[in-house]
């Protein structure tokens, strides 16, 4: 008999129904051990068949119809109206990778004939091909049970690279992966896969012998310690891990309108706070305007709402985030909201104020002048994003902000990640562990492909 | 006053003229915060100016003359031919990534325009652009004093993508590199560095934090040190190591001619055999034409030729490499030339067939039956390399091999690696640390760059 486990309802702290299994190792190993079989493979080595089988998901997915959503919401506490939307993107991005891998060329072989009559040596033929990097694992997030989970974007982009797949299901929502896996399978039948359990269940799949990639989003903590994982193995693997950061919003003078007040408070308290791309830090140059501009922010975050957030543990971590910052010496309360907080400090705090507080908390960082911010700018640990208000495509930021994140957002807020070829959600660590790649966006695929070279092939004319 | 060091002629065993100092720590930390500087991200911000200083280097290595040859030739130990090939080869490829980053578009954004009238929410303008990832340490190494070294493919690559470089030059060629260095440093000035010294000089420049990425060719010991040197450090950086391989060569039938046996004998033996492609592997069906084109090539290794090795260290360890593989208890000589070595072995060696060893030295592997030989094929540890004799396009081999390899050669031979957009040198590991990018080729740019994505940028003509 195997260890079971149940969700929680974060909204009442009830038990929900349901029992889920958590993996034993030999459960791992069987899981990865059939997603690297020869016939799942041959069930992914058509790009056509691919794409349907990515079409055929979406459209179970969306098969599941209102119960998914309402399951969903029991387990996360998110409102309908988001889970709405996140199946929505969800579904979108699973046919978007059907259309890229058939439309876009990413998987086009680049043929070069030869030359025999090159000197001193001919020329041989070659053709360069994209080859998918083997069973790639997946990390499900607690913040989106649907769009960064069983059939989210690592998923999505590593099925279109013609992966397999095994997925950790994230253990505040597995009656919603549950489903999810089984529209999921409905398509791609053993070439997905899913196990249940907590950090030692994503060891053991890390470490996998028939575990190829991997791809995860959540805490700085455990995407490091996966990270180090793959990479101190026998043989390394990549271990692609989008871990956060603070997405720093710069107020220039022209920016620091009241609309824009009102956007940052709703990006800040958006989902509870609950989002990779949450803006913590407001960062200004210290004048009546920005203070004018931070008076408007607080008296909106006192009067912001409240939501029910993921977990009961990440309700605790959120208050000790805040006990954190309240107890740093040069950091003091702004604004209290029934759930969101802002505080104000100075640069000096250093890297205090780069620790992420995953929730609706704001810290507004006052420059003594243009200098000091940009100072304070280029002194940044990496960021999934940096937001310019009121700044010239020209500001002397941009190109300090382009060397430190992933994504510069202009006279907008950072949430709200679109699904683009032109997207990158990623950035220098400590936001990701490797800043040459995107888990968001049509390019999210190229984690998870090879070249590999075809020299001198015979023609099959002969 | 500094330690120094020299090198050595390895022809002789005398002493070169040369003294070159070997770094301190601080001396790489001034190197690596000199290259990582305002000024030299400035002075190769610009494609135009950086492909022109690619282009410049290449004539001033052009313009070192004779000297450089006859330098690089009492270092190694390489004939005078080879070197000029070499450093044509090193110039072409200085030139053809100054051609590639102008011309190809590798370096071109993408730009996508918003839609201020989708629903339900409006689409901002989104523009990817391609960032150099940071300063890169470039490992220079033993076997390729010129195109694999100070100005080498690694070099020529980062540069192209617009980061600086610091090298660390390989003890064996302090001299030929300090030439390439002036003639290098004559373009690109301080944003390319080098520092003298062994493996705790290399430590210290993969944990310096002013470096952001590295590019290594050599060993799979030191490689595979520096790959976890960098994944644990504070700040993980990505080392692309490439750390050679065996390399197998499968004989069909129609591939047993002598004009393939003269072919395997003139690969192995090229240079030595300190190519990383050498094809150290030949597998092949026991029969009686296997048979006798294996004693051909017996006969061709016995009559074979011999050449001066990098170093007495590699000689030695040659010679060691050898030792182990007569100890081997299935193993047997099959030929022996002055310097190449033949040898016997079944696919019930194992691992063992897959150590390198580093030097004109083939295994030929005799498997019962064509099952036996796609199941050790199917078992075969990463390879950058494999080649195919006889082979249709169609073989059942080929997609077990592209599984296994970085470049599927047919009916050719390994060494000779084309500089080329559809080049790989590269492979899954051991043969590489990430079987997703390659060291060789217009591809290898790949490495240093990294995406960000600009959204909703102001337009300049208010």
């Amino acid at each position: 008999m195997s260890e079971t486990y149940f969700a929680l309802n974060p909204a009442t702290g009830e038990r929900l129904p349901g029992e889920y299994p958590i993996a034993t190792q030999a459960d791992v190993e069987r899981a990865c051990s059939l997603a690297n079989s020869p016939s799942t493979w041959a069930s992914l080595s058509d790009v056509a068949t691919r794409a349907q089988k990515l079409r055929d998901a979406a459209a179970a997915i969306e098969a599941l119809g209102d119960a998914l959503i309402e399951m969903a919401h029991l387990e996360s506490g998110l409102p309908v109206a988001r889970l709405t939307g996140e199946r929505a993107r969800t579904c979108g991005q699973l046919r978007a990778f059907a259309d890229h891998i058939e439309s876009s060329g990413v998987l086009d072989s680049l043929s070069l004939p030869g030359n025999p009559n090159r000197a001193p040596l001919p020329l041989p033929s070659l053709r360069l091909e994209k080859h998918p990097i083997g069973v790639v694992a997946v990390f499900g997030a607690s913040n989106f049970p649907l769009a960064f989970s069983v059939a989210g974007g690592d998923t999505a982009s590593a099925l279109a690279a013609g992966c397999p797949v095994v997925v950790k299901v994230h253990p505040l929502h597995p009656g919603t992966s549950e489903m999810v896996f089984g529209a999921l399978a409905s398509a791609f039948g053993d070439a997905v896969q899913r196990v249940h359990g907590g950090a030692e269940v994503g060891e053991w799949l890390v470490t996998d012998l028939n575990v190829a990639a991997v791809g995860f989003t959540g805490s700085q903590r455990a995407g490091l310690a996966l990270f180090r994982l793959g990479a101190n193995r026998p043989e390394p693997i990549p271990v692609f891990a989008e871990m956060g950061s603070v997405n720093p919003v710069f107020a220039l003078p022209p920016g620091q309108t009241e609309s824009n007040a009102a956007g940052y408070v709703a990006s800040l308290t958006l989902g509870a706070g609950q989002f990779c791309t949450n803006p913590g830090l407001l960062v200004g140059v210290d004048s009546p305007g920005f203070s004018a501009f931070v008076a408007e922010i607080s008296r909106l975050v006192s009067t912001s709402g409240e939501a029910t957030m993921l977990s009961a543990g990440i309700a605790a971590a959120y208050e000790a985030g805040l006990c954190r910052l309240s107890s740093a010496e040069g950091v003091r309360l702004l604004a209290e909201g029934p759930q969101a907080r802002l505080y104000s400090a100075t640069p000096s705090e250093g890297a205090e104020l780069f620790e992420e507080v995953f929730g609706p908390c704001g810290v507004v960082v006052t420059c003594r002048d243009e200098a000091e911010m940009l100072e304070f700018a280029g002194s940044m640990p990496g960021q999934l994003t940096a937001t310019l208000l009121g700044a010239t495509a020209g500001h002397s930021l941009v190109p300090v902000l382009k060397r430190r994140v992933g994504r510069v957002v202009f006279d907008g807020f950072p949430t709200g990640v679109e699904v683009s070829p032109a997207m990158v959600h990623g950035g220098p660590f400590p936001a990701t562990t490797d800043s040459r790649f995107t888990s968001v966006g049509m390019t999210a695929i190229e984690r998870w492909l090879r070249p590999v070279c075809v020299q001198n092939e015979p023609s099959e004319v002969d």
